[in-house]
């Protein structure tokens, strides 16, 4: 049902958004204030269930691109993403009749409801990634069968950019990339333009009702002083992803970052709290393996999170410190992220990992 | 006066580009032979003059962009600058009355001609450098008021860009570099879209007549046994170039080359054949600098163009070989270059070197 997002509920879908970042996705925070900024002004963002969709409507996807730990040598103007589906629009000579984030994880989850506020455009509660992922061709749509050409890029000095590389969103991925370092590190983006109908069949419904309320459910835990760790736990036994289990809790003693054509890569270590045991991440952008002593307990696409220890409050990749006390959540994919197709875009070996993907529950 | 090209014009004109080239936009040969693939399919080429353009004609540009070092790894399928010339048409609503050279000197002479005869689209006889220059902010066009923006790129594996950046040339070349490089070391271009007054008022005319002009006259002095430097300063005399001169003979005792960020830059030294003396040649894609024991004789904008000690054929920079017997000849840039808005684009000043620019009438 079609329902106007409160200002309030910002700073909850923020938070569920850094969830589902899986330490990726850029912090929501400058986001989540543009949105407020929008809502200052007088304008909202109404948000629609993918049911709401007209099969022929027009649905351009929008979102941030580039590595979070580049430093920004310009702040945007807060208006690239809505330039970007204009640019596309007028590329297919078209008006969009809604936009939809591509990625729910992190910072990509408050593009769309900027662009829903500046443009009056409802944004549909759903995404192309059910998290967080480095690459712009791991997106649900691509896996089952959408094109992200044509695609548009813009920067923060006004530049913009149409790429059209047909059905390869790889090589789509590969200008784009080069497009956005060129940009200053960060670029916004349309693309992926469907049909309703389209949108239907590829995205993963609900993701931002889910950020909401996995944000609020954080926030409540704490003013309730319940843990939220089982209460996160008990929230995804009743959505889609099923299974949340808090794997490890300890102390970070290693941290190991750089940033190389245009993603953020590294690992970290953490020490356990309670044994000798030791968990050990490997990131790009977002957390892609968990081991624990050496045994592989997490893999892509599940969804690794790093949170603090106390308040369950999530940390990004470059927000990782040594001797930060945290907790870690493993939480299953979706059944749509863990087909062959979707594991051949999104799965382990994508990342250039040698190892199989194996659901968290046959890893314990 | 608006005249078909023959087929077996080709060939001079193409080593008369090579000569304009002053050692860089790439080899003539390939595109010369796609030239002539399209002959031997019945299609031809008509060259018009830039009196012979309304002035509300659109016309754009065509040209290739990349490093001539670069190893091709796809070759071309030649109608690449075509899709891209279609491209632009497509993103500007409105088809184009003919196409221009953007750089009269090496491969890019061809460009033009192979997308006239593959759409039936008049040549205009002029181009925007009047030589080879190594950015596509290098060009009269932009030093006189046009923006290369929109700017659409093409690439080998039908990959398609179309980039605007306002009024800003330079941050224009700095994104299609970018865009060149991940599309494997070349694309094809079209931008600079310009009415018929405009391409009067900004670009270098009759560079196309004079390169076929050039290459007829070294073919001819080889047949008839004549000396070819003496009659390209003949030749030079009559033209807006004024003055050729041969200012070395010697033969290559060093070259040193890189390709970095998508050009080819490097230096050469040349002893002379007949004293003690050195000249040292430095390059970014084409000649920038010419040296005699450590003083400058030459500098960009004006020509430096390496050729074969006996026949006078044109040597690009990658063809630079050690121990080779080769003359050198400066050529004086025409009056549209040597203005101070043109010095501030392609000047010396422009290619990071610490030096004004000096004609080489006063340098001798």
């Amino acid at each position: 049902m079609a329902r106007e997002l409160h200002v309030e509920d910002l700073t909850d879908l923020a938070r569920g958004a850094a969830l589902l970042g899986t330490g990726g996705g850029g912090d929501p925070y400058l986001g989540r204030l543009m949105v407020e900024q929008e809502y200052l002004r007088g304008r909202t963002v109404t948000v629609i269930g993918l049911d709401e969709l007209a099969d022929d409507a027009l649905v351009i996807p929008t979102a941030g691109m580039g590595a979070p730990t580049v430093r920004v040598e310009k702040l945007p103007t807060g208006r690239e993403a809505s330039l970007a589906l204009r640019t596309l629009e007028e590329h297919l000579g078209r008006r969009a009749d809604a936009t939809v984030p591509v990625e729910c994880g992190g910072s990509n989850s408050m593009v769309p409801l900027l662009v829903g506020a500046q443009l009056g455009l409802p944004v549909v509660d759903a995404d192309g990634m059910g998290r967080a992922f480095p690459e712009l061709q791991m997106v649900t749509f691509g896996v089952y069968g959408m094109s992200g050409s044509p695609f548009a890029l813009t920067g923060v000095h006004g530049e913009r950019g149409v790429l059209d590389t047909g059905p390869d969103n790889r090589r789509l991925e590969w200008l784009a990339r080069g497009l956005t370092v060129r940009m200053g590190g960060t670029a916004s983006t349309a693309g992926f333009a469907m049909s309703g109908a389209e949108v239907r069949r590829t995205a993963v419904p609900g993701t931002l009702t889910l950020a909401f309320r996995l944000g609020r459910c954080i926030r409540e835990a704490r003013e309730r002083h319940r843990d939220p760790f089982q209460a996160l736990t008990a929230l995804f036994a009743d959505t889609m992803y099923e299974r949340a289990e808090t794997i490890f809790r300890g102390r970070i003693v290693d941290v190991e970052r750089r940033t190389t054509g245009g993603f953020a890569r590294g690992r970290a270590v953490i020490q356990s709290s309670s044994d000798d045991s030791v968990l050990e991440l490997e990131f790009q952008n977002e957390h892609l393996l968990a081991r624990i002593d050496g045994k592989i307990r997490v893999v892509v696409p599940d969804l690794i999170a790093v949170v603090n220890a106390e308040t369950a409050e999530p940390i990004t990749t470059e927000g990782l410190r040594y001797g930060q006390r945290v907790g870690v959540l493993a939480i299953g994919a979706p059944a749509i992220m863990r087909t062959p197709e979707a594991l051949s875009v999104f799965g382990p070996r994508a990342f250039g990992l040698d190892v199989d993907f194996l659901p968290m529950n046959d890893l314990t």
